[in-house]
Order: structure tokens, then sequence, then C-alpha cells
């Protein structure tokens, strides 16, 4: 199981790349401190994926693990549209906010054969998703990158390793933003980390990365006690240097309000964990009412701008993990040393 | 911390207590083989209670942890068992059973006087309770007992300290059975044993219990890297042979069913965590038709037992963790070596 030390990593610690709240600049960070930075790539305009992959290879040898999303593509549906629109009513007149300011919101495009072209073209060590259809797989395994994919459950996880996952992902409930499910939608069916990775470890004949709860040194020993052959960490890394994580989203995950997150689709029509704030307390944080992914965003940007230019996240996604507490204002590579020394993994 | 120790347990394992699937055989086989036995007393009238407590005292020194709720005890209300009833119609008229069997169900008493002048007699090393009201908190703390009490969020765990616990039980997500929460119903607040467990760690100075999710050595090994100064394991002993656990429950433990668990308030009115069955697929896990606390399983009763005698659980809690796959057919004892050898306790 030495596939981390072959990629190059000095230690088995795995940034989780997160869209909008961070570039290459927090990947190359990462990787020069010993870990494996990723790039979330999914929000990425091919010209500006192309730019980020530039950097990162001017930056060193990497590695580097690139990550997109891998969803159906649904065109917007004009009826849901309006029914989101009109749950949202109160709140534009509230903000003065004209429907009319209302976009599409950013485009989260499905890994496609354009991007299968770029990664070919760069040679990231690792790629990761949800899993592409098999002729783009193979697109990406010839040009030699690792695939890592996320599973939720016990089944997920054997569905990536027949399906040719070199790593698999095993993300806990406690787990900040997005979640990989992709079999089946039924949120009980998601499990607590402490439970999940030793039933996938026990699954599945692949090295199994934890994700969900990670925060510390601590974490990393628990996490390979458990059987993990490296931890994924995403929440830790939102408040340092290197991140664009927001002032608000800063604010929110070093005060109180960061200690009760819940799993919402409000923010794109999809579960993922974030803080809990006013859109969510008023709508409550899994509803019926947002349009599906990714189109829940769009109808969503004017109010949030409106909000935002006031100091108010109500709005606004705030992605985070059950446990803010390993959230410190430090270089990635201080935290990074910190887990390593409290780890034993020096 | 040295507590458990103090206790005379030779290993920081401690057996959750679970009314309806054990009694005084699994707690005296637990504490016989080193780790600390309990025995559940919410279901047991004081003669029973008292029975099982000699049956205890005749076994050796001990310890023991006797467990009782501390539910605030609410009337049946005529209205609400007239709505439970009306959704459990269809399921009356499929197995033939009469309403008129429908009796109060098991009671489950809180802590009381009587409760705490039994303990006074016996002096159990531990007991272990949601709190009771300060004054019989007293009479349980001047017996010499210990008192251990479950949190199931940071500001219980806090509470708990400030009320005079002696050791905290972080209750993560995972657990089975019925959560120790009480000052905040919203079930989005309760987290995850990996995040939980370090966030109560850090923020309170006593022995922190880990529990939920733990099911053999490599369990123990992870939570006690997080901090846990002991385990209490549940489901794990529920194959075992001392158990009482029915047929039923054994067989869907140990089946595939045991791998979908989900929190539902059908069985007692409060939410606890079991195997998905017919009755939770169908009425929903989480509902607003059965009565509060603890006057939903009366009327469930009758057709739990016509559906047993079939051979089917659709009507019977089965209460289990989100990992069943520590649940073996062997003696307690022989489980806790196990354990004790992986996670190098020995």
């Amino acid at each position: 199981m030495s596939l981390f030390a072959d990629l190059g990593m000095r230690y088995p610690i795995i940034q989780a790349p997160m869209a909008g709240v961070q570039n290459a600049e927090l990947a190359m960070a990462v990787t020069g401190a010993g870990a494996l930075g990723s790039l979330p790539a999914a929000m990425l305009g091919t010209a500006e994926l192309r730019k980020a992959l530039e950097q990162l290879a001017a930056s060193g040898p990497g590695p580097f693990n690139i990550n997109f999303f891998c969803h159906r593509q649904r065109e917007p549906d004009p009826a849901e549209e309006h029914r989101w629109q009109q749950a949202l009513a109160p709140f534009y007149a509230e903000f003065g906010v004209s429907t009319d300011a209302v976009s599409n919101g950013p485009s989260r495009a499905p890994f496609n054969a354009e991007h299968a072209a770029i990664l070919a073209e760069f040679n990231p060590a690792v790629a990761s998703f949800g899993l592409p259809a098999p002729e783009l797989l193979a697109r990406v395994k010839a040009t030699g990158a690792k695939v890592f994919a996320s599973a939720t459950t016990v089944a997920e996880a054997k569905w990536l390793a027949r399906h040719g996952a070199d790593a698999i992902i095993a993300q806990g409930l406690e787990a900040g933003g997005h979640r990989g499910h992709f079999l089946n939608q039924d949120l009980s069916l998601q499990q607590g980390t402490f439970t999940l990775l030793p039933q996938i470890v026990a699954a599945v004949d692949l090295p199994i990365i934890a994700a969900g709860g990670i925060v510390d040194g601590k974490g990393i020993k628990a996490a390979l006690a458990l059987g993990a052959s490296a931890v994924q960490m995403g929440t830790a890394f939102l408040c340092c240097h290197e991140a664009t994580t927001s002032p608000l989203h800063r604010a929110a995950l070093l005060g109180a309000h960061g200690r009760h997150t819940a799993l919402t689709n409000l923010f794109s029509g999809r579960p993922a964990r974030g803080i809990v704030n006013r859109l969510m307390r008023e709508l409550g944080p899994l509803s019926a009412l947002p349009p599906d992914f990714p189109h829940a965003s769009g109808a969503l940007a004017p109010l949030r701008a409106a909000a935002e230019k006031m100091g108010k996240s109500s709005f606004s996604p705030l992605w985070a993990g059950q446990n803010v507490s390993g959230c410190r204002s430090l270089a990635a590579a201080e935290l990074i040393s910190a887990w390593v020394a409290e780890a034993d993994l020096a």
C-alpha cells in the first residue's frame, strides 16, 4: 500500500479540493509541505483550468490532484426556477433585489472530453471525481494519473473499486461541503467516519483515504488506527493564508456559529454540509424548494451579493465539516508540520 | 485520569447498558472479563431491580454500572394515542389484531427516590443517567458511586460537568438505541464520534468515554487516539451468548439488513437508532405520528407480537449502531479478550 509514497508524498495527507475557497496557491503550498495539494476544477472554464495547471507545473514536480464533478448535467427547468424564485421572493423584497438580476449562477461543468485532453497535456499525478463514463476514465488512466473517488457507503466503495478507482475516499457524514454519494440519495445511508471507514477498509482491497472530521494530528492517528492509508482534510485548511475563503466565511468558522452545521441542498440543489445561517434556518436546511443541482445558486446570487455587501452571510454557503476547532489562521505548511508532529508521522 | 483503574477495571471498556436485550448475566460476564458490566434498570420494577442487584452482588466485588432513565414522565395523552392507533390501523387489519389488545406497553420509570434507596443499599461502583434532580443526584453520590452521563453535544457535556458528572460519555450519532440528548431536540446538532469526541475532550476536564461506532480493537485504539479515557460498546455485545437479544434481532444484526440503520422515534416516541424495517420504511423513520416518549410502544405491542409469531421483525425495534460488523456469536469474555489484544491493551 505504498501508493502515496510512490506518488511522491512525504506524508499521507491530502488537501481536499474545495471549489470556491481555494485555487492553485493552496495546492502548491500543501504539496510544497510534503502532502498532496488539490485543485478543484469543477467551477473553472477551460482557459482558467489551463492557467491553473500551468501555475502548478511551474511550481515544481508536484504531485497534484485535479478534481472534477461528474454529475449528469440537467438543463434548468423553468417551473423549478419559478418555484425557487417565489420561495425567495420575501428575501428579494427585504433586500431590494430585482429578479432581473438573477442569472444562472456559476456553472459547474461535469468532466468532459476537453478536460480529458487538458489532463493528457499536463499529466497530473492524481485525478479525482465521482467517476466519469468508461471511455473518459480510460483516457485519464492512459495519462498515468491515479484515480481517487469518493464513497459514502460500502456499496459505493465496492462499485468504485469494480469500475477502476485506484484509491477510495471514505467520506463520513462529518465532512463539509458536497458529498460523494451517487448510488442512492437516501441520506440515512450515510455513516459517520468512525463506522464507514473500517467497513470500507474491510470490504475493498484498495488504499482507503479517510475523510470527514479529521482536523489535527490526533484525528490522523485515529484514522490510521481504523485502517486508513491516508487522510483527506478540508475544513482545517479553510482559514489558512493560502485559501481564498471570504472574510465572512472565515469569521463564521472561527466564531461560535461554526459549531452548528447541517446538510443543506439550498445552495446548489444537492446536499452539502455548511454552517447553519439564516437561509437554512428559515427554509429548513433540506428542502423541496430549490431546483436540481447545480441550478439552485443562480437565484441566490443577487441576494447573497446584497447581504454580503452589508456584512451578512445570511445567503452564502458557509461550507464546513462538523469540527471547525482545527481552523487556524496559519500558513498551510505550518498546519501540516503541526499535524505531522502530533501524529508521529515525521 | 485513573478513574477507571480506581474502579477496579482492568481495561477501559464499558459495556453499554441496553434495556430489553440483556440482564445481569451480560454485566457479570463483562465485569468478570476485566471490563465494566452495566445493568439497564429503566424497564425493571423495584423487585426485579433488587433481584438483579443481589445477583450482581453475589457474583463478586464488581465493579458494575447501574443505568437509569431520567426523562420527565408524561401521562399518556388520549388524543395522541388515538392518532397513533389510527396510523397503525391498516397494520392491525392486516395482522388481525384488535385494538382491545393495546396496553400501555412496558413502562420506563424515571430514576426516583425508591431507586436511590436501593442504590444506597447495594453501593454499585457506578450509576449512569441523563442526570436526575440535584437532591436525588446528591443521594447517589453520597453512596460513593461514580456518576457517568451521556452527552451528544459539547454544550451538553459542559452542562453535565457543571452539574456533578464524574465522567462523560461522548455519544456519537453512530450509536445504536436511544441517544442521551437533553438540552435540544434538533438532531442536526448531533455529531459523528470522530468530531464529537475530541471537541468534548477539549472542552471538559473530566475523563471522557467514547461511544458510537466502536466495535473492535481498532476502534478502541482510534477512540483513545482522539483523547478518550475509555470506550463504551453496545452493538458489538448484542450477539454474544450472555445477551438476551431475540433470535429475530440477532438474525437482522448478522444479515445484510443490519447494514442500514436510521434514527427513528416510532418505537418509543424518542429518537433511537435501529435497523430499518417495514414500520420505519412505511411510516418514515422520524414521524409526527407516535405519542411522546415513552408511550409509543403500547400500541405497537400486539402488532409486534403477531408479526414475531410469524417470524417477522416488521414492528420490532431492532436497535443497532451504524457498524454491525463486530457482532459475533461468542462469549462476552472472548470478545473482550480479542479487542484487548487488537488494541494492545494487554
